[in-house]
């Protein structure tokens, strides 16, 4: 597998787009953003596990329910979440966008990210589809940037892989910053293949990746009402179609799962206000499932969090964090370490301080990617939770974001 | 019921002192505090739930298992927590004190707040014992103010009350502003009473109490290490003890809930970094249990404790944290309405905004008390939670909290 440029346009027949079309009064930040697949594509998605959802996560399931698409309409600046009207609203960007296609209305895939509760005003939409589809392109950067809300950097990848002798290729790009906390699904991710692979096996790919990638990513606790992921796979790589568990079928998860982690790291490495990107590794765990609520409970902590963000190995908090997460957990048996570029530092074993160099360990503190790495000495199970530090500018960003 | 001063001093029989001993390095600060009782007292107790303890919850739990105790003794700055001595540590305080004071060891309770994981020097504690004990009095500000940590505001209250015609008297202190999320216990809080009321009657109405008050509170989701409420009743009031249920033991409850209702606000309302009080209160859910999840949830969400922050009525991120506290809920019913003393906006009605006034809704969200008042319209169980906006002063304190 090789890393390669292209992001959502990297694999063969996919082209993007994104501009401004008015939905935010800041006109230097596109808003509108496209995704479409020459050919009709396999297609999965997970969507988020808030009772409240967004409009379009409803138009999108019944869209999808048959298993294919061939393009992706996502608006930012308005999350179309809690409107009277917004199932309406976001079939309406369905209708538009397929009759400029020429492709059924069934065949798209909506997404909105923004500001819950604001009505989603169709008409800057409906003027800005023909222009969308005219800067339909090679290029993934704009609609990587269309998707951002208070996304600092732009969050896209692409890997060559092979199948079946033939050379396939998987790229996406996905924005979240702030309302963090994927359950079962995420934030906003949009992943194009030119592999062949039936929409159910392409689907059972998507639903055993995000539990390991993009759900292990928290910026603040906060579910989000409007999170989803969509892979778009559309078989114009000329690889045997994929129909079955087996070797090809483990060659394709390792390839969206080399998309997905690094899309889940660039999420929390870019979190609202984030100034470091926090790994919590947690090994030796009874099973999977404690494993994940341990290490979620730590990367969760606004205490650690801020301890992070001062460089402080207050690994006292890291403790406490383990302690009330409701996993059954030897305390006495728990070790800590912190690590990072500048080395690392052992900072508690069998669950009480040991002697560490305070000097080593703010040096290890200070760099812009830190692990704890935690053992706990039970069993075979381990989980790797992706967050970052709690700073002053999350509480600006987020004290004033509506108006 | 009428409310006096005194603290834990105003129920007859108790006196109280504060002093610095030298356990902090910041010697304008008392960091050593004792509550006596003059004669041995009923004790209940409620413990944290966090499976990380500190020493002085397991050696208070021993302690107190006969239902008895004549002395409370606390130190700040360091939470004798996660260290190898620390049940040792904790036994010899107890041991010190009862030497001074004429009492066996076991009718101590002890208890530590401050750091996690740093050895606790037993030496300012033993020097300190005897000025200690010789400040005794009848003031509980001292010690009101020794058990502080990050506390801006002492915490004390007291209400005279009357139980089978006799007028009795029932007081607290307590603290707590960060690391506040008590589960089943909490924070420390130390009430006295001179009401006569057998232990296992005390520790019933303390069991009943704690879940609708303490465990109401939540400043930033994280469950302590060392939660304890005591109450210690002496009954020298003279009343006819309460040894069953009936209208005394009813009686006993208000004026004990009169006391940690007040105590749970002060300490919402003193979160670390704290400008505002935020009450939530939730009506017409399905069940109490539910009632509480969903409430805590709204309170611990960063999104709108950053929103109350900034007085911006983003009614959506209230929304968003009722779909994912894990609770069964018809969202299409929900109701939110922001109150203070300026009065009371209603934004959001069966799950969909409502139009209102941005400058009415400013105005009620600058107040130092806010409430955000919601309806489920599912059933008649209801809920009150408290906590705080986030601030950048949250993030300061604790980015540097150990050094």
């Amino acid at each position: 597998m090789k890393q390669m440029e292209g992001g959502v346009c990297a694999a063969k027949g996919y082209k993007a787009a994104g501009i401004y079309c008015g939905i935010r009064k800041n006109k230097s930040k596109k808003d509108l953003a496209l995704i479409v697949s020459e050919t009709r594509a396999a297609c999965a998605c997970v969507y988020t596990q808030n009772l409240v959802k967004g409009a379009p996560i409803a138009v999108t399931k019944a869209n999808v329910a048959d298993g294919y698409a061939c393009a992706i309409i996502c608006n930012s600046g308005n999350a179309n979440t809690c409107n009277a009207n917004g199932v309406e609203i976001a079939e309406t960007m369905c209708d538009l966008l397929g009759v400029a296609l020429g492709i059924p209305s069934g065949d798209v895939v909506v997404a909105s990210t923004g500001v819950i509760g604001k009505p989603l005003d169709i008409e800057p939409i409906a003027n800005g589809i023909a222009p969308l589809v005219a800067a339909l392109g090679d290029d993934s950067n704009a609609a990587a940037e269309a998707i951002m809300t208070t996304d600092v950097k732009k969050k896209e990848i692409a890997f060559e892989f092979i199948l079946g002798g033939k050379a396939c290729h998987i790229g996406g790009i996905c924005k979240g910053s702030g309302m963090i906390q994927p359950n079962m699904a995420t934030m906003l991710g949009f992943i194009t293949t030119d592999a062949a692979i039936s929409p159910a096996m392409l689907q059972k790919a998507l639903s055993e990746d995000v539990p390991n990638s993009f759900n292990m990513v928290s910026i603040d606790g906060d579910t989000s009402t409007n999170d989803m992921v969509t892979v778009l796979a559309n078989g114009m790589a000329g690889n045997k179609p994929v129909t079955t568990e087996g070797e090809d079928f483990s060659a394709f998860k390792a390839a969206l799962s080399a998309v997905t982690q690094y899309l889940s790291r660039s999420i929390a490495g870019d979190g609202e206000g984030a100034t470091k990107l926090i790994v919590c590794q947690l090994k030796g765990a009874k099973d999977h499932a404690g494993a994940v609520k341990l290490s979620k409970s730590v990367i969760n902590s606004p205490l650690v969090k801020c301890a992070m963000f001062g460089a402080d190995a207050n690994w006292g908090r890291v403790l406490c964090a383990l302690g009330y997460a409701g996993v059954p957990t030897d305390v006495h048996k728990i070790g800590v370490t912190f690590s990072s570029a500048a080395g690392a530092v052992e900072v508690c074993k069998n669950g009480t301080g040991v002697a560490f160099s305070e000097e080593l360990a703010k040096k290890v503190l200070s760099e812009s990617e830190i692990s704890i790495e935690i053992t706990l000495g039970e069993g075979e199970a381990s989980a790797t939770a992706y967050g970052c530090d709690l700073t002053y500018d999350y509480v600006k960003i987020n004290g004033d974001y509506r108006t």
